[in-house]
């Protein structure tokens, strides 16, 4: 048997971007047909934006990532209808034995209703408990998906029993308003003001995102944060 | 343990609908400001609408779905983006034991390279062998995601174990050029002239969505089907 | 010449709909699985959505209207990109000769910086002089389409000369949530909290609409007003 | 009164891009894994791709436009809804008098029915009368513009009798597939096989996106027009 390997993280990578805080301000000046101003204008410009919530502008911006998470983070993920995504294929190829474990961050204890759940972080005996449960099935589970490929079963049928802790890969290209949506939904800050529970996993992937986009449009984010990260 | 269960047919039900035909041809003639015509005329209308691609007619009729799919099928639906879907939650709801099956007269073997797969019966070996496969992950991940809701542990951290072979349920509301070049992608008949390789089991339920869908708009069905089931 | 005709109010008619609260509250359950409630738990759930802005089950209620507006405002209204359009054609039929007119209660002056207008009144020669200018330049224009067609110059070509003021028709296809986000920014009331600042014309027709659609769906409505018409 | 323009081109330019051939590659090597080819097999890639209409990976490259026509043509431009359009605000900024005027090729003459009409030049008399018509209108109604500001009417409502022949400018952002699926229905070359009637002028227009958006991925656009201009 292939030998499988256990991960806790995540991976994000910015593979390409178009623009920038420049091209926020470029859209939204032809609307008033003002001229280019200067980077405190422009600044003061996006704030506004931000605050009045004329979200166009930031549509000007585009982004590419390479994300690398679980099947249940990456279904969350493609809820998102206005971006663009290409997939590993379990039909096509033959997948990695790569599976998601839990890190002892992981809160493993939910509390309160559907909607509304808190979390803790669990006891010795869930954590341990539950980690033993990800590495059965996950080992079982692998060495069904090579029998039958080695029996000659094909791909898109033995693919049927890996569950949704396996790895997958993924290209996600999003304009900027769309990914300040997706990042006001799945990545809580202390400048939160949207009432949303993201799922623990893709908060701390989207965080990732988040450190990545804002190096290329600093002001968008500046002003998305300040006005408590509400979809423009 | 709560006894699972396994199956291999989908659940499709037409849960509602807007419109028809009537519709198509009502949205066509405001463009051109044509009166409404006799039977025989809307049915020649519709007919150009998909012979020349004028699609978004074909937008103003739109239908409502409740489907039942493995984990699998549901993660190639929901990448069609036009569209409004609901779907239970492993978050919030501790999921039901019904897994799939495959049943005899799926195709087992494929044959050729990626995006130009065929496929064959399979012997009776890998037919069996992976019968067995599906059965002993289901029963072993179901077993290790009670024991964790048992301990204790949050049901989004347990349902990590579970196979994408476990049956999911969403609503599904989509206008009709959606629909149709859904159907032109996923379920493949002797009209199909589009080229397209779709799932086995996508293009089952895909082709009990048609049965239903056609009876609320015969002649769009008639005209996408003599036209090649090119989308319009 | 064919007599022109002015118009100051907008046409907005209620075509067909499907669903309404219940399919909200449907399209919700599947999430949690939950069972159906009675009235008073129906309600509490819809203005739990609206609240927590659990938006996707919204999308569970179609609407489509026929719509007659100036193409200046119909322009403002192709720019929401969730829904479906089908618009008369200048290039297949010959137009109506019907034109917009601002009312007396029309605003006639603006105040302030672009992003920020406030509106007030206008003096009588202001709206008087207005006024004439709709009506002579209608006039003067639309005898130049007639004469055009009547050299046998091509519709697509003669139609060029009309101005934004002529009426235009169609059929919008809509789901809920994106009326919501619609009309959040397009129709003020006194439970906006949303900045925006609609033009005028789009505000009274905007409100119509708003007025048909809330009998399809009262409570969503009122959840929708309560939290601040915050698109779910 | 301001000196007002007539011209009969466009504005086309490209400012900014995303990508490009090799990035519609990497997308797709997602799916099956395969590694990165040499130049010759990425050129087959693109080709298999274009024909077996996997269109996802071609919206892993983005384009950027500044656009400037008339709003005659602005108007069929933004029934594209997979995009992003910035525009000139006639509420916020004082248009510029810049007209459409009919240049000797554009054929004056439609014959036959809605749907498939053919053009012809026209005579000198139609040709000669629809010009004058274009430029009394384009001057009567800009005076009475002018006029109205002059009075201090609001810019939202002196607008309304300006003829759709004037011009108007917007960024447009866009991926790759919805730019194929744009040229595939509005510009028309010898490659078409997809049955299209765009205006003469969106037509030109379009043409001139081509030239441009064909120098950023030209293995993506020559399997395009091998394949018979359908969107992939």
């Amino acid at each position: 048997m292939t030998e499988i390997q256990f991960r806790s993280d995540f991976g994000v990578e910015l593979v390409d971007s178009m623009g920038g805080d420049h091209s926020i301000v470029r859209a939204a000046r032809v609307s008033s047909g003002s001229e280019a101003g200067d980077e405190k204008r422009d600044k003061g410009l996006i704030n506004f934006l931000a605050r009045d919530r004329h979200g166009s502008p930031f549509e000007a911006t585009v982004f590419q990532f390479k994300i690398d998470v679980p099947l249940f983070v990456a279904r969350e993920w493609f809820r998102h209808r206005i971006g663009s995504f290409n997939e590993v294929s379990g039909r096509y190829k033959i997948l990695e034995p790569v599976f998601y474990m839990p890190a002892e961050e992981r809160p493993m204890k939910q509390i309160g209703k559907p909607g509304a759940y808190t979390f803790e972080p669990g006891t010795i005996t869930q954590a341990r408990h539950s980690r033993v449960m990800h590495r059965q099935v996950a080992e079982m589970a692998w060495m069904a998906y090579e029998d039958q490929l080695a029996l000659g079963v094909a791909r898109e049928v033995a693919r049927n029993v890996l569950p949704v802790s396996i790895f997958t890969s993924f290209y996600w290209t999003v304009n900027g308003r769309s990914l300040l949506n997706f990042l006001s939904l799945r990545h809580v800050t202390d400048d939160t003001t949207v009432p949303t529970f993201p799922l623990w996993e893709i908060d701390q992937a989207a965080g990732r995102v988040e450190e990545l986009a804002k190096q290329v449009a600093p002001e968008a984010f500046a002003a998305f944060n300040k006005h408590g990260r509400v979809t423009p």
